[in-house]
Order: structure tokens, then sequence, then C-alpha cells
């Protein structure tokens, strides 16, 4: 039974962040899986410092900002098999809370370089993004991307988004999409739960640059003849 | 044993493209599975048409463009478990080629319409970019939302990228991700055979509209405080 | 004259961010500009509240969050005649102090819906990224739509980046790039100073709808060849 | 008086983008332009073949690659002063038409490394985005850097987009947007006319350098305090 934290990025909690979170809770369910909502703006989240870049060894976690609410978020989503952000979109991307909450998750990212392994490798992620207007696959890109760089798997469909004034619950489309992010993060969850560690750091560059370099050799007489091409061409042209 | 497609989209085949796609097909057979390199401009990919724009029931596959090679690489597709495409960077963003092949796609994901279910539901596909300059991860964030919104998962660590004139042979983290990215495709592609289809559309959203709502209505008492509380500041501040 | 504001968006003063906002600011001088440059973290920025989805008429600027010191920032902004973004790039985007500031900057767009004009429109911005690794397009591409759709101008050349882990100052390409951007913005700033208004609400939608049918009537044929061909296609392939 | 290039993107010369080029075409004539549409699918513009990471001697304009007509329209917008790119959506990008037209543009763009200046440097332009669905944005932050990094100005509100399946022409935002993506272009390029080169490469980096590292200089106690204080909260937490 998979676990999945839904990360909720609004200030505005009577409004479409919640509804479409709601949804992807039931989705969860459906699945088999338990759900808990974080409202995001119940926290308080400061500013990433940096610290890693002074010294790499400073990031990880708990984070050292230790007057503020991250590591306990942090906690929930360590206990956790997934998690979906649902965000607002603010100028074609998440907002500035949700923003500063990614930043600090590099302090579970960076374990890499502490003990290894990044705390949320193996973990599964849906996402969701709302707004009046467009933005929404900029936004969504984005964070998929980020949250693939740190170990988490993205499951088939696991994007929603609204991108007009309309409400949401008018809108079938998003709310079918947002019942299957939450039902495919819990799906998958349960799927590789077990499964061990996923990047593997012990292989040998050298031997791998070597295969690479031969595949390449192979193709070398194709240069020969680009150029030789290239060459007549330059010279047919006004160039 | 996983069963993936390669797809090098580089018309120079001596090059970092050829490289890093030999890395992650080792990376592909060191976790079980079975690897295939198709280059991309060994094929003639013409432009798309937007047939589906015109009439969504044209858009099906095989893909109704019959005098070019795409059908071809779509069977391959359509009999693997998973791909990755490994893509040269041509301003910050995948080559035309792969564009064209990614655009025909469509023929494939929009087989939702004709007979429900996407024929790229369930696969696992990874991502490689390599260019002289900056621009990888705007490459990358394209590429793997495209694919997760036509039902591709995506493995943690399923992207590798070199941002460099210097070569790709000199960048071990280029080599140890690539790697990865071939690794974790087949790794997950084996977890995840056999686990059915993906998208639920048998969904009733009218319910699901109704639950956000009630969700939704628990915080209006927060919008009349909101409210309060910006006509207060209003009336407070030079405005 | 143009009054250039570089807003330097790092927690840290003795890094990478300082030396390019340094230089971005001598070129500003050397197009006879005048440079200041703020350093967000010496500010309190409190995120946006998203007072503009309860009612347009919150958001306008000064801003109603009183208690920070966005609207002094705001003013400074107000004043110039361009100004220059530097941000370091924190997972593939800027910071979230960086992205807080932006979020507040609605308050200046969207004067739009108060008094008509958005009080960001016609000056003039560049932008400089910098981290120990790739994401700084995404991220440069992303500011630079934003401010765009705020009203602001960008000229040609109006970005510089530096994605690894040597000095900045070992990076001649980001130091002229850096310089590039203050000069451009400040020689664009002084050229386009006095232009008046840009965005033109004052245009009849409806003729203009006549006009753009008219035109796209002309190639109904089109469309009968197309479905005409397309419906042989279907015909004749396996679909 | 501006001359400006209307790119039409799209195979279908019925629809969306028709209709918003034709408004934007208006909008440079009301700023006291001309325009001329180029319809991109009427001409046949190869793939890049990617020589210039062979040499960079080889890319050059007119682009070697004389055997289709990227030229004719490359010489077109060299007698511009700007031009406007207006695209379908395919897959939250531009077609893959408009990609191999934008991939064979860097034949223009590397003049720098032949002659010392790019050949768009200077012009002008704006973008327009239609879809059925989502991924304007993203499409139009990509295109947008693209341009900018080969040296072209945009000017404030250059972009308009539309992502619905209803008809543009019911869309009055996108309507007045792509006027006045029309009527700015138009504007801007008049203003800017004459006004010289713009990236000036003749600039001593090592001076640049150390100014930029005695400006970092004067922080390097921040430094210290902080490696003070993340040590301490180090040995504090329970990390």
């Amino acid at each position: 039974m998979a676990k999945i934290i839904v990360i909720h990025g609004s200030p505005r909690k009577y409004g479409a962040v919640t509804k479409l979170a709601s949804i992807a809770a039931k989705g969860v369910e459906d699945a088999g899986g338990t759900s808990e909502i974080i409202y995001l703006y119940d926290y308080r989240i400061k500013e990433c410092l940096g610290c890693v870049s002074d010294d790499t060894k400073y990031c990880r976690f708990p984070c050292i900002i230790i007057d503020d609410d991250f590591n306990t978020i942090g906690e929930k989503i360590l206990e956790s098999d997934g998690f979906i952000l649902v965000t607002p979109v603010y100028w074609y991307s998440m907002c500035g809370a949700m923003k500063n909450f990614i930043d600090r998750l590099t302090s579970m990212e960076n374990m890499i370089f502490i003990t290894g392994r990044s705390l949320l490798e193996g973990k599964v992620a849906g996402l969701i993004a709302t707004g009046n207007d467009s933005g929404t696959i900029l936004t969504l890109a984005h964070m998929m991307i980020v949250l693939n760089s740190m170990g988490v798997h993205i499951p088939g469909w696991a994007i929603a988004y609204h991108h007009s004034m309309d409400d949401v619950t008018e809108d079938d489309q998003v709310i079918l999409d947002s019942y299957n992010v939450g039902y495919n993060v819990a799906k998958l969850a349960d799927i590789v739960k077990n499964s061990g560690t996923w990047y593997k750091p012990d292989v040998d560059p050298k031997s791998l640059a070597s295969l690479a370099s031969s595949e390449a050799e192979k193709y070398k007489a194709q240069l020969e003849e680009r150029k030789k091409l290239f060459e007549k061409l330059l010279g047919s042209g006004k160039n």
C-alpha cells in the first residue's frame, strides 16, 4: 500500500489547488494507497542559503536551517513512497513558495555526496498546475525534470493542468487527469517498492569511454565524405 | 528481458551522439535488456501534416503518410518495452529531424481517440542531449514532458547531458549518467511489464467535481478573511 | 542617459553573481548610463498572496503587502529606464528569492487593469544566470518571456550565462556577454526613451476577426483537397 | 518605414495561423510598416546538416545546402527590418518545419565567426503560437531566447497565443495581442534603425575579470561568517 504525500502550494485554500489536490488524493486511494495533504502555506519554508556552493558537506538532510518547518515536511516525504506537487501557476512557473520548497529539497538530493544516495531516489511523483492563463506546460516540464534529477520516477500520465478563468470543476479533462495523476503515482509506487537502488555509480568511465570511441570510430569515413562535400559546396556557392 | 530501442538523432555518426548512444546501450544490456540503435538520419521522416486538426480520425497508427519511413520505426517502438532518445542540441532544443519524429509519434498517441489507448502507454523512456553550449535542460525537460503526455514512464535519473566543446569521453559525469539512463530504462521496463493499462478514463467527473467543491468549501471563511484584510490594506496604503 | 538597476539575487555576495553583476554594471556605464546594484538578500521580500485571483483590483502598485521591502525596490525600478536580473541557478531556474520578487512584480504589471498601463511597459531588461551545472537557458528563457509579458523590451544579446564549477573570471564568454548585456540594455533604453506607450488596446477585435476570417477563407479549397487525400490514404493503408 | 516578414509555419492555410498572421500584418501596416507573409510549407527547407560541428567555417550564409529554398527566405529576412514567426503548437513546441527553419538560421547567426557579425543582429522579432491545448508559453519562451541569442531585439508585448479548440476569432485577447505583436515589431524596428552594431567584442576580458574579482573580494568576510554559522548549525542538528 503506497503512502503518498500531496503538497498543496497555494495561499488560497478555497480554490483550484485544493480542488485538484483532493481529486488526486481520491485517485491515490482508489489505487489502494493512502494520502495526506500538506498545505505549504501552513508552514514556514525559508529561502535556501546556497550553502552547497560554499562546501558540499553543508548541504544534507535534515537541512541545517533548523528554525523553520522544512525538515518536518522533509521527514514526511522521507517516510512516503511518493508525492504529488500541486501548484498555482505564477508567471508561467510554480509560485515562489513552491520554488523555495524545491530549492530546499536539495538537502535530500545532495545526500548523494554525503552517504552516496539521494533520499528521494526511487520515490514516485506526479504534478498538477493550475492558473488563469497559459504557462502550465512550462511549469510542469520544469518541475518534472527537477524531480527526475533527484532520482524520482515519473509514471505515464503524471501531469494535469488547467489554464483558464473557468472553474476547474467545469473542466472534465483536468478532473480526469488529476485523478489519474493520483492513481498512477500510487500504482507505480506500489510496483517499484522493494526494487532496490537505482543509480549505479560503480561503473568504470574509462572502459565506457573506450567502447564509445570505438563505436564512433567506425564512422570516421563519414566525416571525410562530409568534409569533401562541404568543401565542394563552399566553392560552388556565392559564399 | 526488456527490449529497448535507442533513437540516434544526429546527422554525424562519428560524434558525441553515437558515443553516448553506445554507452546507454551498454547500460541496457548490463540490466539484462537488449538494445537496438536506430539512426534517424538513415530514414526519411517527413513533416507531420497536422491532419488531426482537420479531423481526429485521420491521425492513427500506421500514420497515413505512407511514402516515408516513419511507420517502420513506429513498428519497432511498438514491439519494444522502451526507448531512449539521443539528440544533439540545436538551438536549445532537439534538432529538427528529431522534432519531426516526435511530431509523427502523434499517430501512436492519438490512438486514444481511435481505440481508447495510446500505443506508447506503459513504455519506458530515457533521454540524452549533447551540445557545444547550454540548452540541454530545456531540451530534455521538453522531451520528457512530451513523452510523459503520451503515457510513457520516466525512471529516476533518466537524463544525461553534455554542454561543452570538450569530447564527451572526457566527461565522466555524462558517461555515468548515459549508462544509468540505459540501465534504469531497462530495469523499470522489466518491472512494469504486465502491469496492465494506466490511464483510467472510466471515472465520473461529476462526482469528482462535487468532492472537490466540498473540499474547497471547507475553507470559504479564509476568502472572507482575506478580502477583509485586503480591503483594509488597500485603504491604508498610498495605493 | 539611461538609469539601470541591477538586481543581484544570490545569498552569496562573494561569488559569481556579484562578479557578473559588476561586469554588467560596467557595460551600462560604458554605454553612458548609470547603474545601481540592489542586493535582493538585503531586503525582505515576502511571498505573493495571490490576491489578484480574489479580485483583480487588489493587485496594484504599491503592493498591498506593506510590511516588507518590495515596494522600495519597485519604486527604484519605476524610476529607472531598465533593469538587469542576475540570478544564481537553483534547480534549472532562478532561486526562490528571485521568483518571489518576480511574483511580486505582478503588482506593477497588473496596473493594466487599474490604470490601463503596466508600470513596466517600455522599460528595457537583460538577464544573467550562473550555476555549477546546466539549466541556464531554461532559467533565462523563462525570465525573458515573463518580463516581455509585462511590457519590457529585450535588446539583442540580452543574456549571459555560466554553467560550470570553474570560476566565472576564467570564462571569457560570460564576461563579454555580461558586459554586453549591460551595454545593450543601456543603449536600447536610451534609444526607446520618449517613444510613448506601446500596447494599443483600442483596436476593434471584431473587424480584425473579420479580416482574419476572410484571409483564411481564401484557402478553404485546400481543406477539401486535404480531406480527399486523407480519406484516400486512410483507405489505402492498413490502418 | 519598417519592412517586416511574417513567417507562417502551418501546413494548414485555412486555419488559425493564417488568421493570426494576417492580424499581425495589419498591426505592422498600422504602425507604418510593410509586411510580407511567407508560407513556410510552400518552400522546401531541409534539415540542418550540423556542418558547424565539423568546422565552423562551413556554416555561413548563403547556407551551403543549395538544393532547397532556405537561402531564398534568408535573403528576404536579410533585406527586412524584422520578422514575426507564427507557428502552430505541436507537442508544446514549434512544429518540425519551423524548427528546421530555425536550425538553418544558424547560417546567418554563425557569420559572427566568418565576418564578425550575425546577419540577424539588430533586427526586431515577434512571436505567435496557436494550438488546441497548452504549451504555448514553452513554445514562445524557447523561440524568443533563440532569436535573442542571434542578436534580435524583442519589443515589449511581442507574443500572442491561443490554447484552445475554440476558433481564434472568438478570442479577443489573442486578436489584440497578435495585432500588437505586429504593431510593436514595426514600431521598434523603425526606432532602432540606424543604431549601428550591438555586440561589442572588443573588450578586454582580463580587465573585466579583475574588476569583478575586486568587487567580490569586498565581501569575503561574509563567506567566513557563513562558514562559521554553518559549522555551528551542523553540530547542533541531528545531521
